[in-house]
């Protein structure tokens, strides 16, 4: 793994356009500038294009996409895709409806994405609609688990593939590939997913971190992943020095944490492995 | 009162679909996780009816109401209505503007509503146009007191036979009433009335609550009537414990509550009479 | 400076029209609340006007703006106008794409605005795009600093000359000024920019100052800003007690200071002097 991941973000401030959803919008926001990022918003069409050119790194998120978005979302990402900006797809809800899976599709065929980062479901959904292997929803799971990881990694591979894009795959066990490699990774903890946005969150960390290193898209990824995982394990921890503790704090302390994180938590505190 | 209410949301974790205001959303939808439910957040046309399909209920809320949104709530209502599944309409300031009261009236008249939550306001608006009593709004005041308890149980019984819903009216004391019976419920205080979406975040878990005790529709709204002003006072304990605490940490100890709260908790702590 | 600034919001709860970003929207009315004021948020051009007319003052704050929400703002600013209510623009991001410039551009000529409150950055696009004095672009730089102050003051008691508002302008140092009368406050610290939305929040007090304190609006403007500043002070203060606590923390404790100021502590606390 790349050494100064952090740093290199800290240092630049990386400024990222978000087009995303707005029940977590805040949360995107506020753990962008924790990181070490810089977000700005702006969905109308009429922006969209020259707010992407002012920025390093553009972030889309479906979570609650509209008609009106969707433009947005294709006019920035053709933009950003001129400018040779950092791209990031979190394709929220991709499989739960019609719209939600053909707007992820066209954003893919219309866009050159440097990382998706989406839940199995989400990816399987991406995948499959592209109709060659129908296959992928029967043999793998929406659960990543230590008896299908090394199927999972081929999937996250063979999509990375597809896609051009590196693959960041989360669940129980987290995977982060491209064509040739894959990481494994073990940080986090089931109570993020009480809280709404660790995803989308995750997403927006994944941008800053690889627009700040964006000669190591992979790396970048796979520390944002980490980062985030890293961030709920510190939180847990500090959830339980108190029993009237609940959702709502552990949500503040994750992005508390990020705040505080440095390349040194990350290293001493991460649970990663290559597999490919 | 049912027992296990909360017991049964933990462990069926009921999906509810949310079309609902920009201001408080993230609050919905963390509350419905800290609940036991799972939220999904969805308001294109394109894509409202589908999403509500693949949920058990369907919470809408007119907070920010638009063109746009307000296909998408009778679309999303009208499946919801097809397929069986609870249905909760909460009528923001309805009564503060033309579009709203006109809006929630054509939800009344389009949708069929499990159950209505909204302040005496808002539901003296959906009762005065519909033409019947007029004197509604001159005999009732805004604020339920002991003085006017009885006639405002009256009044959401009739509102219940009127609409078919389970009306919960909140206040300084909360009536939650079909058409035969009537709980007042006197948990909850002023405080709660200094954070922004304690009505809304209502709203939501009266959905999770009623999608997983869909038999005892009357009992859930009420138990989730009592869990919120409950949870408000757990918070405000724990807001004590520092003077530098406010309103932001009371909104945050208020969903952590939610998340730790049991049937023996809502049990012991609910302040409740039947009035009919 | 006048008394009893923060007594007479918390005294008449002042209620205020926000059409703003979904960005930091429940922050923004979350801090209404905690100053003593009243939110109400609604962005459909079918209800704004007369949404607008129940309130006493309107907030119009252009962070993700959109051909829908633009037409509202300029029929709520218009009724607002009408009805002699304080009106408050926050030109969020003008300078950083067409869109913006012109927006903000186009609600100064149609609509009287009682208090533009911005960064430096903002204001000069605003002023620029006037068209008379290029020379402030080139001259003074985007920081407000001990050596430019005096130009600062003199560019914000012209841009207060032009548009009849009263110019609260944020940074390192912040200025309040109108024609007459200047400004120069050093509440406040660096950590504040590391939350998104204080800016934004400013602006929904400022307004719910200025409503209440109608009859002096330089004076109620400038307590806004001391109050945002101190606030600011008194949550780092509180952050600091705990090594784990970071920002998110951090926008709770303003929040919560902010619900707990006085004038009493605003009077000890603010760091204000007059320039002019």
């Amino acid at each position: 793994m790349e050494k100064n991941l952090i740093q290199n973000v800290r240092e630049t401030m990386p400024l990222v356009h978000n087009i995303t959803n707005y029940v977590t919008v805040n949360d995107v926001a506020n753990i962008l500038l924790a990181c070490g990022g810089s977000p700005i918003m702006a969905d109308d069409a009429g922006e969209a294009a020259e707010i992407t050119s002012i920025c390093g790194g553009l972030n889309i998120n479906i979570g609650t996409l509209n008609a009106r978005t969707i433009e947005s979302m294709l006019l920035a990402g053709k933009r950003a895709n001129e400018l040779g900006h950092v791209t990031v797809l979190d394709p929220v809800g991709a499989g739960a409806s019609k719209l939600r899976t053909d707007t992820a599709i066209r954003l893919l065929e219309e866009v050159r994405f440097s990382v998706i980062r989406g839940n199995v479901s989400e990816l399987k959904a991406l995948w499959s609609k592209e109709g060659t292997t129908k296959g992928v929803d029967a043999d793998i799971a929406d659960r990543v688990t230590e008896e299908n990881l090394d199927e999972m990694v081929q999937f996250a591979k063979l999509l990375s593939g597809k896609t051009g894009a590196v693959i960041a795959m989360t669940g129980a066990i987290d995977i982060v590939a491209d064509g040739e490699k894959a990481y494994a990774i073990r940080n986090g903890n089931p109570l993020m997913s009480k809280i709404t946005g660790t995803g989308c969150m995750l997403s927006g960390v994944v941008a800053a971190y690889c627009v700040a290193n964006s000669n190591h898209l992979l790396d970048a990824a796979a520390a944002a992943v980490v980062a985030m995982g890293l961030c709920g394990e510190i939180a847990l921890k500090r959830l339980k020095e108190s029993k009237l503790n609940g959702t709502s704090s552990y949500r503040t302390y994750i992005i508390d944490a990020m705040s505080n994180l440095t390349d040194e938590i990350l290293e001493e505190g991460m649970k990663i492995e290559v597999r490919s």
